[in-house]
């Protein structure tokens, strides 16, 4: 795997793949919370997550924190899809309407600036009938590290 | 309870608890993640947390919604505590140190604007030694019902 | 200009335009700051700015509150042009890249969430060959009030 | 000046004077405001900014903008108050009450988190009678660079 050949084969949507299927094998919040992957492409992460009982807040609605959580967490896949770490600096979110048990949550991001050090992605969160329940803008702050050891990276030349 | 002379004789901390103690027996995440009530009065909470196996991310640390969701939380049960429904409508978190599994974060807010429909929240969230692990800042809307109906709240004389 | 007749002639676009021109005409920094309209509808806007030598921070690149104040302008416009006063609440800006003097500032307001008392709008703001200077993303309160009395608006049949 | 006893001499509050001395000077924002220093010292800054009529937006308040551009220099001077390059890399401001022509708007500093590479800043902005007129908080980036190049800083040991 470390031969820079093998590695220069990898085209950036099958890295993408590749670096989630190592990444979240081993995320623990991605499981308990029954998310489910989308799509994941490079720079690009589409996620699902089932409203449970155990996610509703005092107000019988889905907790505001579930759906930062499904956000994150798409941010977090999209991001280190270039198999750069990045570790999310700060987020906020817009809650627009509420989500109910049994409701699929759907997390979409969106890259909208990428350089050397720092990220910035939208996720957009919709509900029942595609209706938009959130709006999330997060930032990372890319480390000078692999996800993945065995895999490429933007840091094999650097 | 409906007598206006027994609702007027709860101070505002004793009112602050009740509210706590109807809200956060219906809300399944609290419960779901362990958390613990440390301090509420009128306008403030003070939560505790303990890192769990199932908390964490792919990097092997605290996710970043399990962070968020403790900071939120706390925010709710300080912005109901007048008895008068608060839903939040955006937040922002900013995350600065890590959280490893076994620490205990304790989240403890800080009311900085109440409006007669709008609040706004700070909530520190600390974890080993008190070092600062995150800072989130959120808004409420204010509705005009109560959290619990049998208890007195702000919309009594509106 | 109160025959309802007339009122009710008004197409969304023209009304915008409308409210724009009293508001504006009256709006010290839109001038100040020698801001221009490019386009304004039905919640929607585009202004330039071009970056003069007292629009220059410190370091020698345009000062960050220059470019907020283009960003919450155009949303200003935009929120406003359903002839309800929507003030603003709360907005974040992120900053991509600099700005130096010449170059001509463009801000573009996108609608993302429109309810009876609130609003979000996403700006981007391009600098020179249309690179993403920033990206503002600001809440609006509406109320309950015209912002021309004399013209139509959502507030009539309340 | 380049004398490193004499750039060991000076104390981080004196140091923190003379960085201001010399970036503000050439602030034309700073200075096309009326912005006027209270209080520098290392990390911290105090500013005000009488309102003026030309600070005005079409609803007769101040502009959000202006209240902004506060904020953020009171950011930038004691970001930079180190002598290390600090560019804001995003902030969110709340609005909670408006301010009019003649009112003096005071700008205060609160360093919540600094590292090598980032720092973390609460601005809180007041008006007449110290009202609480809007709350920032803002983020930087710290650049491997001297503000001041006579002037000793932290990458001097870099």
């Amino acid at each position: 795997m470390n031969d820079p050949h093998t590695q220069a084969a990898l085209d950036p949507d099958t890295l993408a793949r590749r670096v989630f299927d190592a990444m979240e094998a081993n995320d623990r919040v991605f499981h308990a919370l029954g998310m489910r992957l989308v799509e994941v492409e490079s720079g690009r992460a589409v996620l699902e997550m089932p409203v449970r009982e155990d996610m509703l807040n005092g107000h019988d609605i889905c907790h505001g924190g579930m759906i930062f959580s499904l956000a994150d967490t798409a941010m977090a896949i999209a991001a280190n899809s270039f198999n750069q770490t990045a570790v999310a600096s700060s987020a906020d979110i817009s809650f627009l309407a509420s989500a109910l048990k049994g409701d699929v949550l759907r997390a979409e991001t969106d890259l909208r600036s990428l350089r050397k050090r720092t990220g910035l992605y939208d996720v957009t969160i919709r509900g029942r009938d595609g209706e938009v329940i959130a709006l999330f803008r997060g930032r990372v702050q890319r480390v000078n590290a692999k996800v993945v050891p065995d895999l490429p990276g933007p840091t094999d030349n650097q």
